[in-house]
């Protein structure tokens, strides 16, 4: 193969990669182990490598060479890397400097108004930074909008889920907002029905659920020589696939946070581990999207850790290591303590049959802004009428409304779609994983992620960014994205039917 | 103030400085916490800003403006800051590319193969790669030298101490080598003539260790809000000064040699912590040399920790650490644990007084090779000639003999002399730091080093690389470099005269 362009840009791509790969590295650091007062110089660090690894993607002859290489004969992983490249290109092309100096000053200033409205509740104290973030959003949207011949809402969807559509998302966020009300009603009912289950008795020590925590990482399959686990504020995953980072935080008086957070981030890490070996930063070697991302992270958390084979399995694990709590433990309380169901105000809090309308919320609410139709000053009153329409809850306080996520006051629109669109790809590559290996669920019972973990590896880990997301769930389970998966395993798992 | 040239150059300096402080996190990373199986990936990101570093320091255009900023009008700093540009730009400038190239490849081999001999003592099987890199590196010191106008071996250690010079060095080495045999006799009959000191009963379990480490690093100045203390195989300094990342290893039956690797450490963290604030990722912001950091590292660790005033400030707060030692934590006793005196074969097991006879043969040896006066294949012969005339031992194995240092098979030709000169700096900064202060001594038995630390901090820290080592001495002690303040300090400590 003679493919002179193409073979400059990948050495071009390796260097931001491995560029980017530093900067998640000093991010995780920052996160997990930086003493507070080492804030001022990794600001500097990871602005200087951020403008770095832009100023090569905006180099004046990438685009002869993107040009150059669309004539070059390429195998198909390559020009799959190639379609990523121009991607990411015209991404970081779109936006002129001053937008993209603009908005990161706009948005520094907007989270640290959040900071201070959101204990206090306050939208009002917020509302003039964050019309200045909504403002350059918009401005932004518009500019990529055009080079990438999307719908301005949707050009801000593809820097987090490429080639996620309104037109696809909408209906199937519409009809779950329709099927929900009766169906939580049910669900409600019968767990009452049921009575409360039992809660196990603390404390449960830091150290051991630290330990606990690394040995049920070992049975999901992450691998230790190539990750860590450690602590942060805020639960992620982190680092590099040969050198996966997760986090998590420990509360004393609950271990179930903290392990069911690992279990999440192990979703993540094992995606991040199964990307394509031979192709480590490049475009095409990195993972698909947030929403692809996420699927990984709840089909691990949701689908496979939180079922009755799983519970079972846990139930010596969890008897063994905090003694005096057989009642708690016993795999069926253990299976309702895990699928516990109950309306709330809090997104990052809720339950898998609520957050899809925590979602649906902030992506109509978040579009309306973006397009106009929806005014600042109106959106605490919107939030909290589509509150009450969705899960027919009273907010009293914006800070249990829409002072509650960084997100839109960090600029991060077109974000949120992603932990739905997850959530329910992650139901059906587990239905399809399940119907393609029957073995899967009672492995699940013997601790044994393997197949799972083999199956994932073959249809969604090893590709990459090679397909588009849905060209991953068409090929891995014989069709695209159909919600009906999803709301069949939340009957099944809620109601029994 | 206008100086546009010189401008240029601190902007492009500051990058390179912070990605300089991103390599050296990565560093401490990979020492500390790192997965051994990210060891592939790692490599990658600091080959990358390794080589952007350089790519930026040898633009086309830096010389020319290292030239046009002479001319500018510049205060005492700038001066200061553009002169060690222009250093770091000739020594990175000095090489060509395919030289450097050349020598990372046969240092990585070198030191494989010294990993393999070094168990076995078999130095013929390292001969080969050693000769390689030898050949390499004098090829490289003959460029430097032409460059810098220095000899090549002052040329190789104008890297680690800028101004360090045989002529200077080598009668203070020569004069130390003669004072040896008869003081060392002196100070084995006396301690021989006190007894054996009581030893600590262990074990000591590592948590406490840690904890109690912390808890110096605290009483020594050590701002656990700017720095943090890890675990590694060999104990460093990393980090940038605005997050000082330590080391230390632990044994569970001895806790004095984690300690002490703790309280040297921090030496280093301290001087790092107290550069000039101003001149953060600039070149005149940096340590100045080896030699000077060394110095800070042992004035901690040699002057100060391991003075009678010290131990008995550590007495009481090691037996509350570990009850039932009593006798060994006794002041008199801990003061001749720590001052115990033993010529071995090992430079880095060595006390005080044997240690320059292990730098002063390296010193000589290298020097030797360097100027190609000793043959590789004589290389065994002349140590082992070596240790017996300075410390009167036969080396039996090149194991414990020209193998023990990884130095030379890492291509590292021109460090040794740093460790001895830096002793011998401590000695002299604290004689003048506790004639400036004379409660100096008195406050460290209080566990007070907020005296000494305030003198260093104007003396030393805060000078950054505005000033040559020479300079830096002769303006906080009056006088250059005085072996006679070390060979006095010696006395006192050991005969007691």
């Amino acid at each position: 193969m003679n493919a002179p362009s193409y073979r400059s840009l990948e050495q071009r791509f390796a260097r931001m990669g491995a560029i980017n790969e530093a900067a998640g590295m000093l991010h995780w650091d920052m996160a997990a182990v930086m003493p507070e007062g080492g804030h001022g110089a990794r600001a500097e660090q990871l602005a200087v490598l951020g403008v770095i690894a832009h100023e090569m993607m905006t180099a004046s002859d990438t685009a002869e060479l993107l040009a150059a290489a669309e004539a070059e004969e390429l195998d198909s992983w390559q020009r799959a890397n190639l379609a990523e490249m121009h991607r990411l290109h015209t991404h970081a092309t779109a936006l002129s400097p001053r937008l993209v100096e603009a908005m990161t000053r706009a948005r520094t200033a907007c989270e640290k108004a959040w900071r201070a409205a959101r204990p206090a509740g306050d939208f009002g104290a917020v509302i003039e930074p964050l019309r200045h973030v909504l403002d350059l959003t918009r401005e932004a949207a518009a500019a990529k909008a055009e080079k990438l011949r999307l719908s301005p809402y949707e050009a801000l969807m593809d820097e987090f889920e490429p080639g996620a559509r309104i037109a696809d998302i909408t209906p199937i966020f519409d009809d779950y907002a329709a099927f929900l009300p009766d169906f939580l009603g049910r669900v409600l009912e019968r767990q009452q029905s049921e009575g409360a289950p039992v809660e196990p008795a603390g404390p449960f020590p830091i150290a051991t659920q630290k330990a606990l925590g690394e040995r049920v990482m070992g049975i999901l399959g992450f691998d230790f020589r190539h990750g860590r686990l450690d602590t942060s504020l805020h639960p992620f995953c982190g680092g590099t696939p040969d050198d996966v980072r997760i986090t998590t935080r420990y509360d004393e008086l609950s271990f179930a946070g903290a392990l069911m957070g690992v279990i999440h981030e192990t979703g993540h890490a094992l995606y991040e581990r199964g990307l394509p070996e031979a192709w480590r930063r490049q475009p095409v070697g990195q993972a698909r999207g947030m929403a692809l991302h996420e699927s990984q992270s709840l089909l691990i958390e949701m689908q496979a850790a939180r079922s009755r084979e799983f519970c079972a399995f846990l139930s010596p694990l969890l008897r063994e290591t905090y003694p005096g709590n057989d009642a708690a433990f016993a795999p069926d309380n253990l299976f309702r303590l895990y699928t516990r169901v109950a309306p709330g105000f809090i997104r990052v809090d809720a339950d898998e049959v609520t957050y899809p309308a925590h979602v649906i919320l902030r992506y109509r609410l978040e579009q309306a802004l973006i397009s106009g139709d929806l005014a600042l000053r109106d959106l605490p009153g919107a939030w909290n009428e589509g509150m009450r329409h969705l899960l027919g809850l009273a907010v009293t306080s914006d800070r249990e409304g829409c002072l509650q996520d960084i997100h839109w006051f960090d600029g991060a629109f077109g974000y949120f779609p992603c932990y739905s669109l997850g959530a329910m790809n992650a139901a059906q590559f587990y239905a399809s994983a399940a119907a393609a290996d029957p073995g899967i669920p009672a492995a699940l019972g013997r601790g044994d992620f393997s197949l799972l973990l083999a199956w994932l590896r073959e249809n969604v880990h090893g590709l990459g960014s090679s397909l588009t997301t849905a060209e991953i769930v068409t090929r891995a389970t014989g069709r695209p994205l159909d919600a009906g998966v999803f709301r069949a395993h939340l009957e099944r798992r809620y109601l029994g039917v």
